[in-house]
């Protein structure tokens, strides 16, 4: 009998709205659930992958013109996504994804204001018709979210950005959340502990849903 | 009043087919006639661009996707045109450039069988309209060619494919070279003095057209 393929979940968010402090609770969630998973994260996921991240983040006297850099982030997607997503997802393990396109949307197209058709037309040659099967957005105010990753320390390129920058794309993700009917919008201004009681009921309904 | 903008010519041919020996002789016969000029190659041409080209060549365990492949060449592409071709040719600065978008078609087109539909996606996102004004298609036998790159040393991940390979690249190019107006086709096989003597004549010919 054929392998029931596994989930696609992703998580997305702002700065410090807690993507990697809640993929690691949905994990152990789901493990305990008896679900095989693999956590990984965009950019990157397998070296070649996280070399063109290295690309990315990295801060260079030259200006990086905005297509080149849109152009790599779904370079290393497709490397991604053939390399390490689909494979997993055929052997039933579920792939649990810090950022993955909508994040795209957000930062490069909201953010940085390039154009929505040329990220859409990206989409679709990279990834045909394969979307997540689950988005949790981590919605949160703006300055919770700067103060948290502040109190981390060092902020790379993308993280020295200023506030409007991050609220272009907060709106934009609470606008995809409307329109795409794989998110679900978690609050993450609430205590730590009940953004966890979210997430874990959010999968308790999932889980329940595609049984 | 506007400086006339400058030419973009590009050089293109198979491995060992004289593109970077010729290419010095264009510059200096061009630069003989008072126009000013810029020498680069693809992939790479900027400091960034020319950090993608290192990721592309170098061996490595990962097996790299196509599409990933073929989406740092443009990643590179849209850098080095935005930050060095179009800013020179607004100078007036006639642009030499040893590879372009051909030899994508060529390479990853006929060579390793990617979507000629996908590369023709990316070179509108990348290019909008831009073409080259000129390319000189060095046209070499493969044997002839694969002997003088032997002659020269070490192989990279690109030289080292078989000779089938190569000749659905000669074939790529022959045939753009029928439906794009901006081939000119020079016969590689000559003695290099000859094949100087064409590459010179042909940019006679080209200055004459468009002055
Ligand atoms: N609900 C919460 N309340 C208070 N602090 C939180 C909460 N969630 C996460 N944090 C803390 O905020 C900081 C950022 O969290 P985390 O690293 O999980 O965010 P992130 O979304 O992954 O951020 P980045 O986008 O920078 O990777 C961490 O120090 C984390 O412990
Ligand atoms: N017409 C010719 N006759 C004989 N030898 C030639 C001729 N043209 C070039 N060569 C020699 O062939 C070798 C390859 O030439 P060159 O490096 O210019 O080719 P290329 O097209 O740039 O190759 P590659 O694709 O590997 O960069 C050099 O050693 C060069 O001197
Ligand atoms: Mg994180
Ligand atoms: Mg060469």
């Amino acid at each position: 009998m054929a392998q029931k393929p596994g989930k696609f979940i992703t998580f997305e968010g702002g700065e410090g709205a807690g993507k990697s402090t809640n993929i690691l609770v949905a994990q152990e969630y789901l493990e305990s659930q008896g679900i095989k998973t693999q956590l990984t994260r965009e950019p990157g996921g397998t070296p070649l992958a996280e070399e063109i991240r290295s690309l990315l983040i990295s801060k260079r006297e030259e200006s990086v013109n905005e297509l080149t850099e849109l152009l790599l982030v779904f370079s290393a997607r497709a490397q991604h996504l053939n390399n390490l997503i689909k494979p997993a997802l055929a052997q039933g393990i579920w792939v649990l994804c810090d950022r993955f396109t909508d994040a795209t949307y957000a930062y490069q197209g909201a953010g940085r204001g390039l154009s929505v058709e040329a990220i859409r037309t990206l989409e679709t040659l990279v990834q045909g018709n394969i979307r997540p099967d689950l988005t949790l957005l981590l919605d949160l105010d703006i300055e919770v979210g700067a103060t948290r990753a502040r109190n981390r320390g060092a902020l790379d390129r993308f993280e020295s950005l200023d506030a409007e920058f991050f609220s272009r794309v907060r709106d934009m993700y609470l606008q995809r959340a409307k329109s795409e009917s794989y998110y679900k919008v978690v609050d993450a201004n609430q205590s730590l502990e009940n953004v966890q009681l979210a997430v874990k009921n959010t999968l308790i309904e999932f889980i329940r849903e595609v049984s």
